[in-house]
């Protein structure tokens, strides 16, 4: 059975008795792409630290640290904090430069207590300051200099972040360089990824060597993103921190990084409304988001009709364009979506339902981490 | 003090122990934004049945019932359950077609047995016969006939949706027209407003005609957004359902619904990157969201910098271009930005933090509808 007429039948099937629209995963699709990215770093003899920002899932997490990721990624404090209170507890790095004011601060004390490190991320004397003056010159806090590589949003040059590492206010402040990171996101459009995974590797080693850390063993440096993950696993790059690949979205598929048998977690939406040359879903942004890079035409795919192309979203309906000569969907009809950015999908429900195709039984996985936006 | 110095100081300072990034009401211009509506509808003798989708708050429609609100609009039938449970109970009206699956049908009578009156929006025989399968043909349920006034989204032309409302499927599953409505959503781009409102009277009024109901009193007629609420409130008008202006955002402020002394929801954030040309806040996607229509240049406007752009918005990071010859603000700092649309963004948070100005105090609304998708 090809991909799509297993989303549109079997999974439509069986999760029948679920309120359309909800987000499903195939366990068995997420397993492996767990399992095959866990390989593919290890032959590389890069380790893994998997972006929990895809998921939010303390339960995903876990499965990721036991197929043998060494630390987790977190895009908050307020993340870093939830995975601690679910008990997940491990070597995490908060990979975006927060300022810790006093509320702030009291967060990553708080992360930091139940952590076995915490590595924040640094790119200013301010950041840098602000952890000093919240009194996280501990141990087991260690500082991630962010090397900005060509996306040009956070991070320095590697000039800059070289004399950052080695200035006096790290030196005094009795703070510890645990390693250099850098996020390769201008992999994001076609074709663009190996240079971009070009530009990681030369861009952290550049800092690396101006710092004069080369030989030091125990030095993080660390890449990353699902498009770049494999292409940057080369030294002095010794750390990947893909996020997306465990359930993989269109944007990877148009991005070459899978093909729609590695997408896992999909939109089940509902036809309210049916007419000549149209078609309307009820999921609208608040289930598909209003992410579409420039290079794509459609807010997310409807798998068993790839020609189709959800033109518009509202809040709670989303407009789909038929393929010229296509009837369309009759109302009632349930029809499968990849979305086009699965991490701002998740975020927008509660729970994810799981699809296992050897039972063919549904199940949840709550996202015990959405929001957690601080 | 002028609205930028007003949030910028005062909000900021009083917030100063949330964590940012948070969503801060102002409860005066939230009550004002509610009395304004009700008195302005009441004057022109219509009735308001706000949307609940903006605020997804049971407190928040409490205000609004209070303020004289006859009723109130849905847009998923959880939100209608997660009102009655908290024990919000009234005349409710879900604006969107649902197919009435078993699921969905569970939700609908879960609805119905709280609820005083539970209207519910037919656009096709499909989800007229779903209704009649659900076992919906009792007192207290009414058919809601949607006509489509121009947007090109769900609902019928008047004609189909007269025809509709004479068919022999609502005679023989004897379920009661209890009135129409439409959503002049094409109300929104510049100077399109008036030509809408009265798209949605004039489709109203000739469906109303086609069906030869013209003479009942206790039809409901009902149109309305934000932008033509007052615009299309005349006969047969007689009701109408915005949502958006309890808070108001930069969209409305755009249409020129409102100028931003009326914007009471703001999204507060913290500068972490600071260069020449651009600044980066800890807000991005999972709390501005991704909506920005064409007619517009920023993801949200920085509220005393109006000259900043949000260029691009990450999950959780916005990238911030300075206006031409304008200094970045220093990291660590903290700035209010008003969001293009406020609906998706309160989605996104668990609770709005509030501030009172005449006490100078802040408090909490929780967002116990937010999610509440099917």
């Amino acid at each position: 059975m090809d991909r799509s007429e297993y989303w549109s039948h079997t999974v439509v099937g069986a999760s029948a008795l679920e309120a359309t629209p909800f987000l499903i995963v195939d366990t068995t699709v997420m397993a492996r792409n767990i399992t095959l990215m866990q390989s593919e770093c290890d032959e590389r003899g890069v380790k893994l630290r998997p972006h929990v920002k895809t998921h939010k899932s303390t339960h995903i997490a876990r499965l990721q640290l036991a197929a043998g990721a060494t630390g987790l990624t977190c895009a908050t404090l307020s993340e870093a904090v939830g995975l601690a209170s679910a008990g997940v507890v491990t070597d995490l790095l908060v990979a975006i430069p927060v300022y810790l004011d006093e509320p702030k601060a009291a967060l990553a004390r708080e992360a930091l207590s139940a952590h076995t490190r915490l590595l924040l991320a640094v790119d200013s004397v301010e950041i840098l300051s602000s952890i000093a003056a919240a009194g996280l010159t501990t141990p087991g806090v260690g500082l991630m200099i962010e090397v900005d590589s060509g996306l040009g949003r956070t991070g320095l040059t590697p000039e800059a972040a070289a004399a950052l590492a080695l200035s006096a206010q790290v030196q005094q402040g009795a703070l510890e360089v645990a390693g250099f990171f850098t996020h390769g996101g201008h992999a994001y459009s076609p074709g663009a990824s190996a240079a971009a995974a070009n530009d990681e590797i030369q861009s952290l080693a550049r800092a690396v060597e101006l710092a004069g850390l080369t030989g030091r063993a125990d030095l993080i440096v660390s890449a990353g993103s699902t498009p770049t993950a494999l292409l940057s696993a080369s030294a002095p790059v010794n750390e990947e921190r893909p996020g997306t690949y465990v359930f993989g979205d269109m944007q990877q598929v148009g991005l070459g990084q899978t093909d729609i048998g590695g997408v896992g977690a999909v939109v089940i939406a509902t036809v309210i409304h049916s007419a000549e040359d149209r078609y309307v879903l009820d999921a609208g942004a608040k289930i598909l988001t209003k992410d579409r890079p420039d290079w794509m035409n459609s807010y997310g795919q409807v798998i068993h009709r790839p020609r189709d192309q959800i033109v518009r979203v509202y809040d709670n309906h989303g407009v789909v364009r038929c393929a010229p000569g296509d009837a369309s969907p009759k109302v009632g009809e349930r029809v499968p979506i990849a979305p086009n950015h699965i991490c701002p999908v998740v975020n927008l429900v509660d729970e994810l339902v799981t699809h296992d195709p050897a039972t063919g039984t549904t199940g949840r996985i709550p996202v015990d981490l959405r929001g957690h936006l601080s």
